[in-house]
């Protein structure tokens, strides 16, 4: 068997990328270190090295190769998206008070909800001092517009959670925050930093937001269709939890009545009981809708490659295309 | 009676600045709204007519003013400044788990925990952004620092909170990071944005270090000695909540074995009884650390109004004077 063959996308990127990737991550590891609290290194190398697959900062890695770029701040970049995304987690797991993050217990059951949510600042500020010793004020704007729209993603998101009026536009709203927002401004500064001509850096940024986009409309599907061993989340968990997400909205559009006093009882009213779960997935198999959310996700990521056609040819171009597949791929 | 002469401090520096605090306030609601998420502004409008003083904000005026700044980002850095100091509020009410703030219920007992983190995020974001529109790197630069010591000191203040070796020195490094790092970043940047010469920039600095410190030692006195119709404060709340400050510690460094076992079992184990209150205040007395505390923060607030001295005179040199005097007046 070849084993190019076989090697992931994002597993190509990590072996392209492998020299950037270890100076990022001791960059990551220096800049949690903290004299006074040692609390901080504890919480978050627990994330850290939770096997995540670092693809947020090999994004802006990628991007900055890709545009030629010569420096060292995109390894400071890399890590300031790293660190936002890790503080992110961390006040997401207090805010879904959340058990299981990739098949592991979260911080705030280890440690508490302060941990969660004072680390989670400590790293936000750390973000921020290394994305202001680039020196560049347009970075530093992307990444502010970044962190508002994350956190407009979130507080709308549980605002809109248990709503049924929730459309797909607002859907897409949240998902941008909570995702494409950080996939988007990785890629984006990657090209800026490098200097890259103003529609490269467009187009790197239109990829990172589809990319985004299919990769959250992935996981909200596979939440339905999914194997716990490999997700690490057991299926119906954002049903259980009252989450509209894709699958759901598209059934309640086209909800009898009857439907929709089921959906109103179980995810607004959260009164839920046994069998409710494989009702509501019934009603996605009669409105087919795991399938259009599929066929969705496809169209993001096919978006998301057209985007890369405004760059020049290149060994990394080429994976990232793969990677838009490959986000999708785990999909039926 | 002379108004002029009753009027605090605070209240001339709020005249005199009025017109600028005016156009904070109006930036600070302009801000803090968000289309998508109404709970936003719900959330913070609760803190930000709470009844604050506007204090930090006002240090960020006061400076830039005093070293005759004629453009308007120093608006933009007001609005950051109680930005950041409101998103910190929101955090401490989900990490004390605390139910009253300034009298008034706090944001996560009248919503929930959720939004107080998140509306916090929203609201660092926001400030993010408003510090970027200065153009500033070196804005960027006081602003993130200080960020990274407020919440490495809001960690180790979670650590060494019951830790009965706590020495005045991580004390000093906890309040630094909790409320100092704020009020020095508050005077420093009004002083940068307005290119004042560096030797002002670092009293400017040197005020708000000290002027912060000696804030939070007459706070941390006054829960001892206070009134709560006043301070909206119970006396004691931070011995029954468990946190070491300046009178206590003062008092551990002096016990006799007995007087440790009682610390050990009321503060580091949290066992209390009725009585205990009144105990720790006998033991406070008898080594006379209220006393000493309020000495610290009188040494403070002297140290603050020497840093002034290397700025020219000003009417509002004098009201800075002033409000160090004020903040230990409340003393007794």
């Amino acid at each position: 068997m070849n084993q190019v063959m076989t090697q992931k996308p994002h597993e190509m990127l990590a072996a392209t990328l492998a020299e950037e990737l270890d100076a990022v991550n001791l960059l990551i590891r220096e800049r949690m270190a903290s004299k006074h609290a040692p609390r901080i290194p504890e919480v978050t190398a627990h994330l850290v090295e939770a096997g995540g697959k670092r693809l947020r900062p090999m994004l802006t890695l990628a991007a900055a190769r890709m545009c030629g770029y010569e420096g060292d701040h995109h390894l400071k970049l890399a890590a300031t998206v790293e660190f936002i995304h890790t503080a992110t987690l961390l006040h997401d797991d207090v805010v879904d008070e959340s058990a299981q993050r990739r098949g592991r217990p979260t911080a705030n059951l280890l440690w508490d909800n302060k941990s969660s949510v004072l680390v989670g600042d400590y790293l936000f500020a750390r973000s921020f001092q290394l994305m202001v010793d680039t020196g560049s004020l347009r970075v530093l704007d992307i990444l502010a517009n970044a962190s508002a729209t994350i956190a407009e993603g979130e507080v709308l998101q549980m605002t809109a959670a248990t709503d049924l009026g929730t459309t797909e536009d607002i859907y897409l709203q949240v998902v941008r925050g909570k995702t494409a927002a950080l996939f988007s401004a990785a890629t984006e500064v990657g090209g800026v930093i490098a200097g890259a001509p103003e529609p490269q850096v467009q187009a790197l940024f239109d990829y990172g937001d589809a990319l985004g986009i299919a990769f959250q409309i992935a996981d909200d599907l596979l939440d339905y269709q999914g194997d716990a061993a490999k997700t690490g989340k057991n299926v119906g968990d954002d049903f259980r939890e009252r989450k509209l997400t894709l699958p759901v909205i598209k059934a309640i559009a086209q909800a009898t009545d009857e439907e929709r006093a089921f959906w109103e009882r179980t995810i607004a009213k959260g009164r839920q009981q046994d069998g409710d779960l494989e009702h509501a997935l019934e009603l996605m198999a009669k409105y087919a809708t795991l399938e259009a959310t599929r066929v969705d996700a496809v169209a993001w990521a096919e978006k998301a490659k057209t985007a890369l056609t405004a760059l020049p040819e290149h060994p990394i171009r080429t994976m990232l295309i793969d990677l838009a597949d490959y986000v999708v791929s785990r999909l039926h």
